[in-house]
């Protein structure tokens, strides 16, 4: 390792952090080391908003130079949903020149170990972590979030999963000694003695595939999984988000140079309008683990396609919420209210069909009917976003026209019983800002269910009358074993049915919350404590976080010897 | 749980050795709680030979009664490689009435949780442990491996395999703990808090798709790790050797019984002759996992076709050896002897080129020339076979017509080094064994490539002359990269060889053994101690076993309420 950064720098620096997360995944307490609180950084910590903000604004309009070999051309044209033009040219790659680079400098990676790679890693967390200001306007300036959403989810709380994907990914290469003494008795003749080497060896070149809404929180886990199981990692961003990947890929670039490995191990693969590059990329013999959040039909395409590939996926699903009984109705309208309005409901565990018995249900308020809970909680959602300046802080924009045109046809698919509304930006004029729409279907109606039974993705949410809760419940297993989901939420005082909805989700494979009221919504995990998806239904192949996200990243080669 | 069995009764029966199973996957250092010597057997542990090859013989001519529901035929025909014909029918499935019936078996065998179902699994592994004798009457005679062979590698070396899966199983599904509070402080606020449980959930039935060869060693690991992480498992065995696996499904039904749990978790398949049963299960959407063992032309076809299971395949490999140089000529020869005679060669791990400069090697006997490296070898294997008892007592009988017609077609490949040479059996003068063949090669000679860059499975071996060692080691690269391999071996006493030798095996993941020269041979692997396999060349997708062969039979669920 060259003068730069030693393993002992590195081992002071983060060896403490890397002790942490393998016990907080043990445990699955709450734990971060990334402060979500924007004050928190600049003063002595980080840079702060002014420098991050300053730090943002001096990319716009450059060239996004990252030194990698075989660039051949510059693509750019982020348009920020909140209307700016970024104006910031990134590296295309000449796949020919750049993946044999980055093959190259695989076999020194490999060899510095699992502890070396882990801490370099957790090395290039803390750098973004303290730019999280930067990343912040990187990440609400391509995916729309509202900024303190695209500070938290895009920073510390991405920063999180990428860590608890180090962790994993460490903790799975030590499962194994580094070498043993092999002794088999034979009775009275002398045993038979080996000594065996064990060393966990990279697969090859690993493809992220990133998406448009989550950048980093999406795209760290499998970027770090690969990286620290000693792959080199190309990372191909969505043509509408490039920017917090590229920063990214630049910081890793620097510590991976200052450890005194090849910064061809990260690389970024921007791609020209229309391109479809990660089509090309994917099935590449080179590439042997692809990273890829987006639509079913690309990650389908890639499970069944791109065979020479470990592929882990997130696509689409249909979350659902049964709503059955609450002791606490206010508390159950205010959580969903959020829980739908959240980022315009543009994140891939917002809920969507809200199943509702025809009849009503029981509450602590009393018997509430069908259309009574519908307008409780429109009125709820109304009530949270009635203030403009609220609103813009719980929205943010629509990522991109795609999302605008379905929630203009929301209307066409049922009964609205609330009208989305268009909320002005104060800073920026030209942000797409909606707030959400919910509309009334028949469950038992087919032309309702082809509605409800797909993805649609965005500030869209179905309340759906079902007959009865035993009902919904079976709705509920249907659509997780055909359509898949991220989440599932129920609210229930019966203990009948609360059992009957988790044996639902035991035995379809789904992540349950039940009965969140208070200030923990469905939408949200949390890294070390909450797994993101199961990796059992087909919204996703694999779960953020777990051992089957990292044991298949690398292979352990044993080399035996007598002793 | 039932009367029978109790959870505590298998806590205190197996507990210790569940403990001393992971402990040993961890240290990798030598251990097995199943003796392998035939004698131990009998004396106050488990069946003796005399009673092992009673239990065996009343089992020919019999109907295989396991009842199963929907079963709608009674296939049969094996016909040992020793020349008797077995006679016995088996079940075969109406699969619309037997998969919904193991289905239904899941949710309280999910229930009974990990450390339950490992017992429970080390309970079935004691009980086939206990009928070693007879299990190895029932491989040879499916196998064609000799007694003594059949008997270890068929019975203690195969009950390690299982349990070793079970303790990967077992370790994979608690590292997350059944439940976690979580409390994230909210500053001055009341901190968020939940209560979250874990529970691991099974992916559906599994099918495992038994081979010819080594039907429990090959077999055990598959079944054992989706039953331990709460799958059913439905086994259709080679048709060839369907014995030794319906007497596994029986025990397991037996014990399954006994602890009170649905016996259908573990059904067995039968075929009809030329049915291909194997190829209607495989894309049932009840079967989530599969594991198989066999060419490499339906393993491929599984992992592409069967996109709803997880698939897990030991293909086809060209095994090899780099004859460089060695400081013991004779232990070298008589170790590689062995190597290519153990079962006539028909081992997914037997060598099969031996890659040897056509210059020579420098030996402690002085250089010797190719020719003469090659014909001292071919007198080491007739030496080690000269005699015909020990010949039959090493080499087992061809297990299928296929292997005898490539062993009879090899010298048409090139020049015969070693002829291969009738051995009569004598108690079973049906049987057909061969002693193994030894063929030069040029490397050089595209034709000469044809051959032996194709897996010649049987008692074949090539002799492949290369022009340096430099030339071998690009050749066993290019072998392993683009025919996968099992094993390499390598003889060397040059550190600068052994180097390289091991950069390869490091670079395209294959396992390697250096300087055998003693009573360890390339094809043997131990459990708990050796991975076979790597999983990350084209022989072999997984290896047996590790956290990647466990990790994605299960899911984890995880359900979260308010604290």
């Amino acid at each position: 390792m060259a003068a730069g950064l030693s393993a002992a720098q590195l081992t002071e620096r983060h060896g403490a952090t890397l002790d942490k997360a393998l016990g907080a995944i043990r445990t699955r307490a709450y734990w971060s080391p990334h402060p979500e609180h924007p004050k928190v950084y600049g003063d002595g910590s980080g840079i702060g908003p002014a420098e991050g903000k300053a730090a943002f604004d001096a990319l716009l309009g450059t060239r996004f130079e990252l030194d990698q070999p075989g660039t051949d051309d510059w693509p750019g044209g982020e348009v920020s949903p909140y209307g700016i033009e970024l104006g910031i040219q990134y590296p295309h790659p000449d796949i020919d020149v750049l993946l044999p680079a980055m093959r190259a400098a695989m076999p020194a990676w490999r060899e510095a170990g699992p502890k070396t790679r882990a801490l370099a890693c957790v090395e290039i967390l803390a750098r973004i972590n303290a730019r999280s200001h930067e990343f912040a306007h990187a990440v609400m300036h391509t995916s729309g979030q509202a900024f303190t959403m695209a500070f938290q989810a895009g920073g510390p709380h991405a920063q999180d999963r990428g860590l608890e994907a180090v962790a994993y990914a460490y903790a799975e290469q030590i499962r194994v000694p580094d070498s043993a003494e092999w002794v088999k008795p034979q009775g009275k003749r002398d045993p038979l003695q080996l000594r065996t080497t064990f060393t966990a060896v990279p697969r090859g070149v690993a493809l992220l595939i990133g998406c448009n809404t989550f950048p980093t929180w999406n795209g760290f886990p499998g970027l770090f999984a690969s990286l620290a199981t000693g792959n080199p990692v190309l990372v191909k961003p969505h043509p509408r988000a490039v920017l917090p990947l590229a920063l990214t890929v630049r910081i890793a670039r620097e510590v991976l140079a200052e450890a005194g490995f090849d910064p061809n191990l990260v690389c970024l693969a921007a791609e020209r309008p229309g391109e479809g590059i990660a089509k090309t990329l994917a099935v590449r013999p080179e590439i042997r683990i692809i990273d890829y959040t987006g639509s079913s039909a690309f990650g389908e395409w890639l499970e069944t396609t791109a065979r020479q590939a470990q592929v882990f996926t997130e696509k689409a699903g249909v979350n659902t919420v049964v709503v059955d009984s609450t002791d606490d109705y206010r508390g159950m309208l205010s959580n969903l209210a959020f829980a739908l309005s959240l980022y315009s409901g543009q994140m891939c565990t917002t809920p969507q069909n809200l199943l509702i018995p025809r009849d009503g249900i029981a509450t602590d308020a009393g018997h509430k009917s069908y259309d009574e809970v519908v307008a409780d909680l429109a009125a709820a959602v109304q009530g949270l976003l009635g203030d403009d300046a609220r609103a813009n802080a719980l929205l943010g924009a629509l990522v991109n026209p795609g999302v605008r045109e379905r929630l203009e046809n929301a209307p066409s698919l049922g009964s609205v019983a609330l009208a989305s509304r268009q909320v002005t930006h104060p800073e920026f004029p030209d942000a797409v800002v909606r707030t959400p729409a919910i509309v009334t279907l028949d469950g038992a109606k087919p032309d309702a269910e082809a509605a409800f039974l797909s993805e649609c993705f965005g500030p869209v949410s179905f309340a759906v009358a079902v007959d009865s809760t035993d009902q919904a419940i079976a709705l509920l297993r249907r659509t997780v074993r055909e359509k898949g989901a991220m989440t599932i939420g129920a609210y229930t005082t019966s203990p009948q049915v609360e059992r009957a909805v988790e044996e639902v989700c035991l035995e379809e494979s789904a992540q349950l919350s039940l009965n969140l009221t208070g200030g923990v919504y469905v939408n949200q995990t949390a890294a070390f404590a909450d797994f993101h998806g199961t990796g059992g239904n087909p919204a996703a192949n694999s779960t953020l976080c777990d051992g089957a996200f990292v044991a298949n990243r690398f292979r352990t080669v044993e080399v035996r010897r007598p002793a």
